[in-house]
């Protein structure tokens, strides 16, 4: 484990492999007799990892990079071992209070209301389902859903799971939601939510929660934060502002697993509403009763089992404390900056949006075409994988940061690449 | 981590500790500097180990007991260290492939049929949520869902986040989904769904596919097969007569995690309709587009991030082979053989439900009160770790198998323990 994670750097990013590929190196009939691990070890030498984009590796600038630190990975080894199952405090009194315990020092950490609730979901998507499906059921039959068109998919998602109409507000130039086209849609009085987000994907831009919050109390609306990437970045003084109004939020998220350094996955769902959230999920069949009087946290999300996740979150905030979160979110930001320089400095590229966290949108002067080549090209080069997205109805390359082994070198190495694919693609010419 | 499964049958299975004990050994605040690991493993030892209830304890027979074996712990660590997110094709190749094949030998090993799509969830509770989602989908506006009363609570569970409308079917008096009944009630034309269960919660009793599949179609209803424990039992041909009729179904759950000795989670879902699931949940925003022509397994299920539990389940087939799968479900039938004659074997018990696989139903003669106490006596020793159901309205005690390091001793200890536990209660005289 530790040898992959040496010699990581060296390997492509983006997976160099067509579809069907690996499917067909590999035997497609189960084993009749036992093999020993090592052969499995061999084809994921030889046949997986080259097959693979590799999330983890310092220069993965799609999406949001995330990174499994040592002490998550260990600790995911530690959680399969014991392979508790934390449903019920009986079936895991350790790893439901360690949760408690682990969610209490996330609230500490970027300075949340220390009255709130937290527990554990997988990803976002879930925490966002499990915190609409409260808000439908506290929503006394109204059945809207608000939320900015930059907001994440998921939240789309979990409307139509829970066949709630979902209506995007507008954005502002810069891609945060208005505040006054919000106003006219919750004086419709169907609206049984509000969701903010803070950090969205495209761009991560904040919305103005100090002024959502107010407007979601007056009109009786959960509102539900999405911090799923940018809530982590709060560990730092700094960037508090971007939480400011928080404490109206009925719900909140922010993914350990994205920029807490903690291997996926691991989201961490807060509630100012618990009893709301337990009215929408609770449901003990008699086999699952229990004598004690103690948290079940089965009771507040839609599966039954639940990994002791709780120890990798613990383990992750022990290793580093507030002070390595701190130095790492600091250098994801601080590498940001230099691209952002880099961009500025170059009359070739556009800056497409502010940048106020760790993710950069850019895109050459010129055709939609010619940036996605450029992408295609710098992706296919195997030396940093970046992503896209469309704003303002234009192609546009994001860069986004947030691995905890990603160097200086990491983004000339980058930035060498980009020049490359600009001259190999001869559109350099044609758009300056 | 070997140290640890070594002398895990010597650690009490039930924590033996009270609700707030182990949160009140650790300090609430979050460390300001870093710690290093070392720390969290000497706190796992002093604090977290005494404060956990085993699940991959030899002696833990309650709800389903559970293996995390060897190959699926160190692949647990590599499924860490590569944090990749099987979310999209290109984002994880080799996951989503490894996922096609994995799932490939799983419909080989069970004898399912060779052209149904498989893909990976955490857990049943999500598994049938999709399912039922794709149900609803593809139900024309209707909105009821049939199972029998001894169907899982995740169905409920899933019902209620869908607002479908669940009508629970009488059962035999073997625990079984009484035909008839269910005729009835498909008759009222609003049905979009039924649930059949192979291998239910309390008893494991199988529900009668043969003759509920040919209802459903006649009745144009979505058949989902809940399999989650017993499905994993078709790898021995002698147990194939559980899956008769599965031909039929829609949809069908196994999980993994329960009796394939593969770490928590891994619910396996599988569909003859996978167009209707992705329909229920294809979403693709633009900054998740690719532009491979390639399957993208975040359009099947609810969540986006995706961990690449196909390692897992992988190198857990390969390293049992079929004929490991099925020694060691053979073993744990044997062994539920063993404890089923001594419960016939002697007067004070009787037993409650038949066994057709590992999980027996038993109780003390006598009060159900009785069989309480028993219960909590025999799990407060720390020798072994039972549940309880309720089966025609009395208190029944369940002691699962499933384990695949439990041998013929730890139905020896788990005995005499209940035999000291009478004992020490004295309730043995009164109800014999």
């Amino acid at each position: 484990m530790a040898g992959f994670l040496e010699r990581l750097p060296e390997l492509p990013v983006l997976a160099q492999v067509e579809p069907g590929e690996v499917l067909a190196q590999l035997p497609s009939e189960p084993p009749e007799q036992g093999e020993p691990f090592s052969a499995v070890l061999e084809d994921l030498e030889r046949i997986i990892l080259p097959g693979l984009t590799h999330w983890n590796h310092p220069r993965f600038f799609a999406y949001f990079p995330t990174t499994a630190s040592e002490p998550g990975i260990l600790a995911e080894m530690l959680i399969a071992a014991l392979n508790v199952n934390a449903m019920l405090w009986r079936s895991s009194p350790a790893g439901t209070e360690l949760e408690e315990l682990a969610l209490g020092w996330i609230r500490q950490l970027l300075g949340l209301p220390q009255d709130w609730f937290g527990h554990i979901e997988d990803t976002a998507s879930t925490s966002t389902l499990s915190a609409l499906a409260a808000a439908r059921e506290a929503g006394a039959g109204r059945r809207a859903v608000l939320c900015s068109e930059e907001a994440h998919s998921s939240v789309a998602k979990a409307c139509r799971l829970l066949e709630l109409e979902l209506r995007t507000i507008p954005v502002d130039d810069d891609f945060r939601m208005r505040v006054d086209r919000l106003a006219e849609e919750l004086t419709r009085g169907d609206v049984c939510a509000v969701v903010a987000t803070l950090g969205t994907t495209s761009t991560t831009s904040v919305d103005p929660l100090p002024e959502i919050g107010p407007l979601c109390k007056e009109h009786g609306a959960w509102l539900h934060v999405d911090a799923a990437y940018a809530g982590s970045a709060a560990v730092c003084p700094e960037f508090r502002w971007a939480l400011a109004g928080v404490e109206l939020a009925d719900s909140f998220i922010v993914n350990a697993h994205k920029w807490l350094f903690t291997p996926m996955d691991c989201s961490c769902l807060f509630t100012a509403r618990p009893d709301d959230l337990r009215a929408a999920f609770s449901l003990v069949p008699e086999y699952l009763r229990t004598p004690e009087d103690a948290l079940n946290l089965m009771e507040y999300g839609p599966a039954l089992g639940r990994r002791m996740r709780a120890l990798k979150l613990w383990a992750v905030l022990r290793w580093y404390g507030r002070e390595g979160l701190q130095n790492n979110i600091r250098t994801s930001v601080r590498l940001a900056g230099l691209v952002e320089e880099l961009v500025r400095a170059d009359d070739r590229f556009e800056l497409c949006a502010p940048r106020p966290f760790s993710t950069i949108c850019f895109r050459l002067l010129g055709t939609d075409e010619a940036n996605e080549a450029l992408l295609e090209r710098i992706n296919s080069s195997g030396t940093a994988f970046l992503s896209h997205t469309r704003l303002k109805d234009r192609y546009v390359i994001r860069w986004a940061i947030a691995n905890a082994r990603t160097t200086d070198e990491d983004i000339r190495l980058t930035w060498q690449a980009i020049e490359q694919a600009i001259a190999e693609l001869a559109v350099g010419d044609q758009s300056g």
